[in-house]
Order: C-alpha cells, then sequence, then structure tokens
C-alpha cells in the first residue's frame, strides 16, 4: 500500500425530504448565490422546495449553467458574484451545475481571468459552497474536483478546489431525470470507480473489495432502474454509489489511471459528446491496449465482478471486456466513435493534442499519444 | 434507505514514516499535553519518533491510560490539563489510550465530575485532539465514540464526543504487537463491520457490498498476520480495515445491531476480560438466538462471505454461524464463557444490570434482558 493522506470534510444530507433542511445547512448572515442548469429543476419541483425552504431568505440567482460548463459562462457568473459581494454559493442541479459552482466559488477570490485557474488546476482560495445534487454521476457533490470547457478552443480540464460545505441528495429528485441522462451517469460512475480499480494487483485488499462491490451494485441496480425509475431504494443506491465512487474513499493508497476520462475528455471537447457516454466508448480499448499491464487485476476483475473462473487467462480477459461493453451497451449506449458520428481524423487530432502537451497518461505513466491512437482505433 | 446524515472531518496521515509530519499536523501555537498507555511504545520506537518528530516543542506527558480506560485514571489527566491550560492533545498508542484521550479532552472544558459526561454519553464541549494510533481494532482514530469505565461500580459505558483532528496511522508500528493483541483485534473489528450488517436485508446494496468486502479482508488477511506479522501490506490492509470498520463509511442509510457490543462490555466490567475476546465470545450466540430475525441477512452472509449456496436454508446459516466461531477459534480466542473462566452467576447478574437499565438492544429493539440470558446461556 502506497502512503496516503485523506480528508473529506463534506456533509452528506441524504434522503427524502431533505431539501427542507437548507435554511439550517446555509449560515444564516450569508450573501447567498443560487445557481442553477438550463431548467430541469423548474419541472420536476426541486426548485419550489429549494424557494420554499428559503423562504424569507435573500439571494440571487444565477441561471444557465451548461452542460460541461463554460468557462465563458461562468465568468458572467463570477462578475454578479463579485458584484453582489456573494459569499455563499449554492449549486442546485447536476455534475455540471456544481462544477462550474466551483470555478465561480474560486474566481469570487481571483483577480484576473477564471481560466487561469484551471490551466493551474488548482484553486488557491474560494468560498464556501454547497449543493442540492439532483443528478447521480460525476460525484462532485463530495469531491474537490471540477471539470471545466473552454468553448473558444474547445477545451477542457480538472481542476482542484476546496470541498462542498454539504450536499443534500434526495433520491426522489432523480424520478425524472431523462433516461439518456441515467444512462451516461451509470457509465460515468461505474468508469469512475475502474479508473481507481484497474491498475495493478495486491495494493490494498479493502479497497479493491470496495472498488468492486461498488462495481456490482452498479450492475445490479441499472436494469431495475430500467424497469423502474421511481424505485426509491434502487435510486438511492444509485444517488449513493455514485458519491462513493469519486469521493477518495476507494483510492486510499492505491495507484490510479484516469486515461480513459483524459481521452473521453476530449471527445466532448471536440464533440459535445455527454461525458459518461464518452468513457464508454473509451474504456473498452482503454482495458484492450493495456490488457498485458492490467493483466492480473484484469483476471481479478474477470473472477470477482463476473464470476468468471474458468477457461485460459486471455481468455477469460477478453470475455470480462466483452461483458463491460456488453454493460455500456445495455445502458443504450454507443461503444463505437462511429456509432456516435465521430471519424478517423477525430482520432489523430486528440493524438496531436497529447503529443503537444507530451502527455504519459495512466497508471504507469506510459499511456502518450501513439496509445492512445491504438485505443481510439481500436474503438473505431 | 434510511434517511441519513453523513460527515467526517478527521484528517487519516497513513503509511510508513508518518509520524515524522507531527509537527506540520499540530498546531504550532498549542499547548500540548501527549498521553500514553502503560509503556510499550517506550519498546517498539515509537515515543522514541514522537520525541524525534516534536523536537524542539513544549509538551507535557500523561501516562498511565490503562486497557479499559477508567473515568478514575482520566480524571487525574484532566486536573492536570486544567492546571496546565493544555489546549491540544495527541494520544500515542491503541484505542484505549485514544478513548481514554477523548473523555481527556472533553473534561477540560468540563467543570464537574467527568463521568457526567459518559452517562450523558454526549460530550457537548472539547478541545481538540489527534492520534498515533498503534493498534488496529476499535477505529477510535476515525470517530466520535468512546468507551469508559469506572472501577468503583464496573460500569463501561459509550459516549460521544468531537472528531479526531487527525491520526497518524504507520503500519510499521504494529509488527511488535503481541499476537493476543492482534487476535482481539481482528476480532473487535470483524464484530464492528457484523453489528452494522448483520440487521435485515436490502436496505443498500452498496452499504452490504462494503461490509462484506471488509469481513472478506479480515478473513483473508488474518491467517497471513499469523504467519509474518512483518508484512507490511497485510499489516497496512489491518490497519486500513481497522479505521474503515467502524468510521461511519458502512452505516449510511442502515439500521444497526450493537447487542453483542453491549453484551461483551458487561462482561469486560465484571470480569476485565478484553474487548475483542469477549465480542468472539458474544456474537455466535446473538447470531444463533436472533436467526429468525436475521434469516436473511444471515443467508446472505454465508453465500458472500463463505460461499455456502446449496443446502437448506437453515444448514447454511447454522454452518455460516459454526464458520464465524470457527475464525475466532483461528485466532486462538476463546468462544466459551467456561473457557474464559466465566461462571453461570455471570449471566443472571448481566441480566439483572440490563433489566434494571430497561434496556432494548438491536437493530429491533427487542433484545430484553431475557434475550440477553438466552445468548448467554448458548454460549456457556
Amino acid at each position: 500500500m502506497k502512503n496516503f493522506i485523506f480528508q473529506n470534510p463534506t456533509k452528506l444530507v441524504f434522503g427524502k425530504g431533505q431539501i427542507a433542511k437548507l435554511a439550517q445547512l446555509i449560515p444564516a448572515d450569508a450573501r447567498l448565490m443560487i445557481t442553477f442548469g438550463g431548467g430541469s429543476v423548474r419541472k420536476n419541483g426541486v426548485y419550489d422546495q429549494v424557494k420554499k425552504a428559503l423562504e424569507g431568505r435573500v439571494y440571487t440567482e444565477f441561471w444557465g449553467i451548461e452542460p460541461n460548463p463554460t468557462v465563458e459562462t461562468l465568468s458572467k457568473a463570477i462578475t454578479q458574484g463579485k458584484a453582489e459581494g456573494v459569499n455563499f454559493i449554492l449549486a442546485v442541479g447536476g455534475g455540471s451545475v456544481l462544477d462550474g459552482t466551483k470555478l465561480i466559488a474560486a474566481g469570487i477570490l481571483y483577480e484576473g481571468d477564471a481560466w487561469d485557474i484551471v490551466k493551474r488546476s488548482t484553486a488557491e482560495r474560494s468560498i464556501p459552497y454547497a449543493s442540492v445534487m439532483t443528478l447521480p454521476a460525476t460525484g462532485s457533490e463530495m469531491n474537490s474536483g471540477a471539470v471545466i470547457s473552454r468553448a473558444e478552443t474547445h477545451e477542457k480540464y480538472a481542476f482542484y478546489t476546496r470541498y462542498p460545505e454539504f450536499s443534500v441528495l434526495d433520491p426522489e429528485t432523480t424520478f425524472s431525470l431523462p433516461p439518456e441522462q441515467i444512462a451516461a451517469g451509470l457509465a460515468d460512475v461505474y468508469v469512475h470507480v475502474m479508473e481507481q480499480y484497474l491498475t495493478t494487483t495486491g495494493q490494498s485488499r479493502v479497497m479493491d473489495r470496495w472498488a468492486e462491490g461498488l462495481l456490482l451494485t452498479v450492475l445490479e441496480i441499472a436494469p431495475l432502474i430500467r424497469k423502474n425509475q421511481h424505485d426509491y431504494d434502487v435510486m438511492a443506491d444509485f444517488m449513493l454509489s455514485a458519491t462513493l465512487a469519486l469521493n477518495d474513499f476507494i483510492r486510499m493508497g492505491v495507484t490510479q489511471d484516469w486515461a480513459t476520462h483524459m481521452i473521453g475528455h476530449e471527445l466532448t471537447a471536440l464533440h459535445g459528446i455527454t461525458h459518461g457516454a464518452s468513457l464508454a466508448i473509451v474504456l473498452p480499448g482503454t482495458m484492450s491496449v493495456l490488457r498485458e499491464q492490467k493483466h492480473g487485476k484484469l483476471l481479478q476483475y474477470a473472477s470477482r465482478v463476473f464470476g468468471l473462473n474458468t477457461g485460459g487467462e486471455d481468455e477469460r480477459i477478453e470475455e470480462a471486456i466483452k461483458r463491460t461493453e456488453e454493460f455500456f451497451r445495455s445502458l443504450g449506449l454507443a461503444t463505437r466513435l462511429s456509432e456516435a458520428g465521430i471519424g478517423e481524423e477525430t482520432i489523430e487530432e486528440i493524438v496531436e493534442r497529447f503529443n503537444a502537451r507530451g502527455a504519459r497518461l495512466g497508471e504507469a505513466g506510459n499511456v502518450t499519444g501513439d496509445v492512445v491512437r491504438e485505443i481510439l482505433k481500436s474503438r473505431k
């Protein structure tokens, strides 16, 4: 096991009716801004619940944080927040609203272009913020990361900042999510776990078990959600799994990969493809191209997640990769670039971007532009 | 899934050589007291590491917190701490030193008998404290609970207080632990998980998987530790599992039992038996007597932890209980009251104590004195 430091101070407020607690959770003297996406929270009743919970409180609203939030949009919110002396932000929506809010919260204390913060990958300071999370996927509700896009240059990068003060998670808010968002969310959660799990064996037995426990949970709930998206307990497990997949709980003392995410971000930056959907295309390629390096863990994954214990090792690994892809397909997601309407020219464009940055991705730092090309070519 | 609120702010500083970071971790202006047990840290080099890390810093020491720490001893430390204006405490040792320190930290801000805090089960205020944890077992290094004894009346109760600021966990400090402490520690960790797991089915798939992951890890590492107590990776998994078993991570949205612990505390209070060892005696009885109520979860436990999937349901449950007892015996622990030199008169004494308190233990609140009698009689 590697040495590590772990600390995650975010308060989770989980369950039915918990949005009503907002007034207790937000400091009484906060100069509050509430941030939103495109307006789905107006339809599903969440906006009304928030308004009711904060009746009598003064706050400003900022609407219109888009999926894959752009620094261009967020800069407007930063300007508004600075002008109004905002010192606490509540994000209401999915991972994009919250990721965008993380940049707004940092940008309010920063003199200059907020894109600097993203490029530096760390915010030195940030006002406190919190969330009402309505879409299980990114884990942003209990971590310090955020992924921000720049429309002008088609760039998309992660940066790290303070943790949310609290996140309210009410599984009932997920009942009305569009099926394609559920599908992308499930894929996102699954791949978050895989990035922290599918590296080398023998680092930590308990971290392996917890990662496998999350994978098994996602595989079990996915068909149940398709059957009945109003099953509270199933949606609660979905929501909790999304949080636990990326809140540092399963990465203690182990190496991490994240090559699939870095490649997926490029697909999103260039083609606007939903984040979770991009991962469903890339992951089988990463598994396949790096199968020698990941041999032991792929065998463990085959055995513990899919019960594949007989036949030759290569055969079991091949089957595990196949089942992973089949899982994504069962969600209704494309798993090939061509299915997503992405042509071969995009592969070279992405390779060039990685080469220009001198990228060496993955747990072994050996995923260069050339390896990225191989991964993407295997996903044509 | 039940509604829940989760927040655990403790910083874990995990790995080889991490004790050297103490000077950075403890506020520079702290009026520091360091608390210790009986002196094993002088032999295993931990005391020297702490002294070296804090060279040039001023602090006072309090030695002699005993196993199952007593309010009588801790009151002396409180008096010393008040006299010296202590505002930060570092506990160096195992769960007893840290549990005792939790009461000292609360007692320093309390006017009156510290036993009041224990009887009320909640400390309203506490100075900050932290730990260098050298014995994986209680999980006290990352939770808000502590168990305190009163020698005068042979009482032993838990109380809740603030979380540790940080805990330094260096697996190398466990290399020299006496085998009987390792055994009791492993049993303690196992039963902590069982108290949060062996209730009813269908509450949370992911919490079940995580609890099972911890149980499987403990079952896997126990024989490896017996073979080689200097295997860093194995001891690291032991140490991390102990923390994760009782830091609120596996109790999100699920009911809990804790009857076995309450009964075990009485065995310790009356006979001084080591905490983990007391649990190894009681747990098979709780499982057996409450097998109808816990039927579904016992079957799940039999299947997922021991791979018991064939034969009648009662047969599988019987076998799972047997294997649980065998696991404790494989650690070298007694699993019968008679083996621990405890006679039948103790059973009635314990039943009377529970009756006097009107106790109704367990996840269903139905473990009365009579049920406790049944559990203990099954363990003669």
